[in-house]
């Protein structure tokens, strides 16, 4: 019997954070071969040079980003900061190639609110009907079959997954829903800022963007999709000193009707029961973000404090992982109809 | 003119992280000699031995505690974990020192509440409505006369002080209060668990005790002291990988009547405006837990996320300063009429 | 074509990190089955309870170490602390169970030497002989057919695998060798000491055991048996604010006729070329720890500081992985005529 | 009898790490006013708001350095990179205020050396002789009288001070040094740069600069000094997760006829008895970097491993305080007759 073929990948973008994450979930993934990454100010810089954790494993150099290049993948990864992705797309699609974008171009589906939390106008509102929101616990249908999949963010899956079975069935007032979360550093980027320097956050705690954050108005429409309404969350991040990792402490007021804790409990366990990589926790249960590290898995719990009517939800991920490469991945799995774990199955390192 | 003659200090409980909070403090305080320092285990032990950091600057051992001793003190810490200052407590008042307990023996007034959340049963029921909680910004007047003062604890004076104007004020439904609250592992003490080895808890973060926290008590009453009647509080503890402080960002439904975020953020600043320690930043910012570290000063901001009715406050303090060792000073300051700022004039390290 | 048998593998003593670090990397390995894991003080308890990273990869609860049960096994790990491997050790071999031990207790050819470095008599002092040291870049053949390989420690393997080109080809003064080498507190086990609690150990730089540490006899061993004659060596161990990863700086004076840097650098590269884990990176690379988180990989460096005749060699990797539980399952790939790399082609995570 | 005035107190680059830890230290400083503090970028910006930890302890601006206004300061520091002090010396000098320079422009007194490692032509190369080098255990009287006092570096101060006794006694082999130092990410300042990123440095430890780093001439210098003939040094530093310290393990062979370590312990002991900022710990004592965080002392200890001919002596410092601003405030205190240690008492955090 002969050997399937590898898909092709390319990926803009590659020096990054998300991109070297790729990387690392790629090589080792059985049904891929990447052919292709992007970096004009790295142009012809070997991949292993800039990350030497890739020492042996990856023969391969930056290169300029060229749509005839790309157009010949399977599948092309957006690991660019927002406002990249958007003006190659079009131009790429007509590849004819399937396109997962990690950055937010394409995940908010109004133009206006886009253009209102981002500071640039929309290069393509045209394909913003089109993209699929890459939430495959919310959209796995639609991503099967999606060109341009919308890769959820890494607040909004970790929020999102939380909340998911409680706005489906409606049981809590979702007009008062509050995420309390937090970040490792990671998540800024690697982009050089003073707050992001060593001296400055380690050793340290703190909030930010209290006022308002980008990614409110992406999980504001994500939960609305679950709730079938407009729902108001107010959502605080915060900065943790650790590399990797969300935590997000979600607050809830339960209607008056709602079920008990432990049916709470079972009807997260059932809609998440074929999920690869959701973890329901027994009952009282305080997932850690360390043991999600590396991994694409999101790991939950509840908690009714007091036995008072404000339910508690904990959802922890890895903000690089299924925050964002890893679930870019499982995106492609699904979209080329491979194993949906297929080059996701590392194990948190404990300690 | 003769000098004023230094107050002779006492420590019960020397060893811990409070304990050596209290004792860096104290060294360089003007107007207090620590003449006795306890510990069974460490007996006979110089200070300095343990903790390297007082080398050259103290010249005391540990000894056994003695009552007879301690009785010759004018002010005696207790710096132990909860159950220990209630056991010595009436004998120590019948030598006529007066006491600043840093533990939570006397923080809860109702002994039956107080049995509940800490497992034992309370040996000296009827001191606890003499105690005066040590909470200056709340009970100064009361505190300078005191004879025993139940210093308040670290979560809850972080939560207290950036409630206190809202509460006082009505200015929120104080039945729907949320904490959500992270400590650096210091908070933990010194106690040797698994969880709290850096192998397990640096690069990591975690809520814990959401079900239930031993500081939801003393909180909800010190909230309920400044309503007026009952509230409810969600207070959801994490866990930061940092080594001090501690970050409240409480959430509130402002009222309908309630004024604009401008207007707060003045009834703020006016009612803190003579308080030594209690800084409120402009609107907009984000106090970080570094900016408090070994200091005693709580910082507040104040957020209306999208200018809608939920206002969130935060505020940080250095859990073993303001939250306990510095605290304690400051009270001690207060009862003896010394300046409320004596000895407690460090600046945070930057970086 | 029938599926070749898995090896049936126990772990003794899995409670620790280099035995959850066995079965991170076991439960991905393509050729074993993890049959068995001891505990006395947790039997019963679900593994994947205690670790729950491990949560839905691996369905085995912790027994009370039984000879029998363990006998069945064809290979069996010691993830103990040393003093326990040697008690079961000829009661197990006598089973025909191949052993790799991870502990000290077969390290050190020399009973008096061990005895007096680790306080213990040793008590099967007979088959310190037969134990083959458990550094395959030294040993690989011996390897392939011992029945107990004592796995080489973290710091030994990175200061061996830094120094033994140099010491083969006597090359530099080996009378004058210095280690200066630095651990992540994983280094430490999961006992509970108030050094390693995370507000003692982090923020915070420092040298341990720099009188005399137990690696030294082991390393020395190592180092003799690359030089053909007794060695002397300076070690000291530092303590660093990190979880996993050893580093050595190693300082060697070149003798007279020693060959310049870059051709140092050849012999280095050609020695190691056919070495899976052990990676010669150019000349003035500084490999970082991260580089080799989680993976089984030794990376070296070399340096001639102002072209005079000191050398410096930089040798890092994770003390759990090439230090600990990678090691032992490289040994066992070799002992079982696995492909040497089976189960150990996890990539480091960058950031 | 009248009040002595203070000194009036200007800083050039006040927007560094040295620059607001010598604000944290010169506020508490019972003899100084700071009258002007300079930075380009942020000419007109409150001090306080971009060091909140400053916020009601100084009210101050940002100023752009202008020679009239810091002509008529009684001294001035220089906060700045190299290649900035130098081009305002002369004219500075002038105006007759006394300097405390704490970047590296005056610390090698040969010009070609200097700009050989600095990669800059020295354009006062006549000031080179007058100024002192500002390491007060060395150079106490001169510091008195000085105009322009070159504050030592940060590893330079720890190695120097772990070696003087040794150099001064000729006890060791000087041309076969080795100093193995370790520093916090402060030590690369505020410049953003992605090694020095949190997601960068952080659980992780690495070698930099270890084939050259800038601080070996100065060290060589200094060590020179009390040899009295040139010495060869191997220096190579790393960096550690941490956010201030250092740590230097020195290697040295002791000379055939030197005497025992109980010998050398006095030896230092003595040394330093007068110095009011290096401790020498007990023998056997490992000294941590957070026993001097935030505070102006080093502290050293002494081993001699298995009794053999290397001396290892172990030395502690603030690369921000003694390192950096305490030193410049302690020469400060030399130069103007002030009592050493003022406005350096504070005693470091612990935890």
């Amino acid at each position: 019997m002969s050997r399937p073929e590898k898909l092709k990948v390319g990926i803009v973008g590659g020096t990054g954070y998300t991109g070297v994450e790729l990387l690392r979930l790629l090589v080792n993934h059985p049904h891929v071969e990447v052919v292709a990454i992007t970096s004009r100010s790295e142009d012809g810089v070997a991949v292993a040079d800039m990350f030497p954790s890739l020492r042996g494993e990856l023969d391969l150099r930056f290169s300029v980003p060229d749509v005839k290049v790309l157009g010949r993948c399977d599948v092309v990864f957006f690991a660019t900061p927002h406002n990249v992705a958007m003006r190659m797309m079009p131009e790429l699609l007509a590849e004819n190639v399937r396109v997962v974008d990690l950055s937010a171009d394409f995940r908010v589906r109004d133009a206006e609110v886009w253009s209102q939390w981002y500071n640039e106008t929309h290069v393509c509102p045209e394909l913003l009907a089109e993209a699929v929101y890459g939430l495959p616990e919310m959209n796995r249908e639609a991503i099967r079959t999606a060109r341009l999949v919308a890769c959820a963010g890494c607040y909004p899956t970790a929020v999102q997954l939380g909340m998911l079975p409680l706005l489906e069935h409606g049981l809590v007032d979702d007009q008062s829903l509050i995420a309390s979360c937090a970040s490792g550093v990671s998540g800024g980027g690697k982009a050089t800022k003073v707050p992001m320097l060593m001296a400055e956050a380690s050793d340290n705690f703190k909030a930010y963007g209290a006022s308002g954050h980008r990614h409110l108005p992406e999980i504001e429409q994500g939960l609305a999709d679950m709730a079938g309404h407009a729902v108001q969350l107010t959502f605080v991040p915060h900065l943790v000193p650790m590399i990797r990792g969300i935590n997000a402490t979600l607050y809830s007021v339960l209607k008056s009707n709602a079920p008990s804790l432990a049916q709470l409990q079972t009807l997260f366990e059932q809609r998440y029961q074929d999920e690869p990589f959701v973890d329901v926790m027994p009952m009282g249960s305080h997932p850690e973000t360390r043991f999600v590290k590396g991994t694409n898995h999101c790991r939950l719990a509840l908690h009714q404090p007091q036995g008072r009517n404000t339910l508690v939800v904990l959802s922890v991920i890895d903000n690089l992982t299924k925050g964002a490469s890893g679930q870019a991945i499982q995106n492609m799995n699904i979209m080329f109809d491979l194993p949906e774990a297929a080059g996701l199955n590392t194990i948190a390192l404990l300690p």
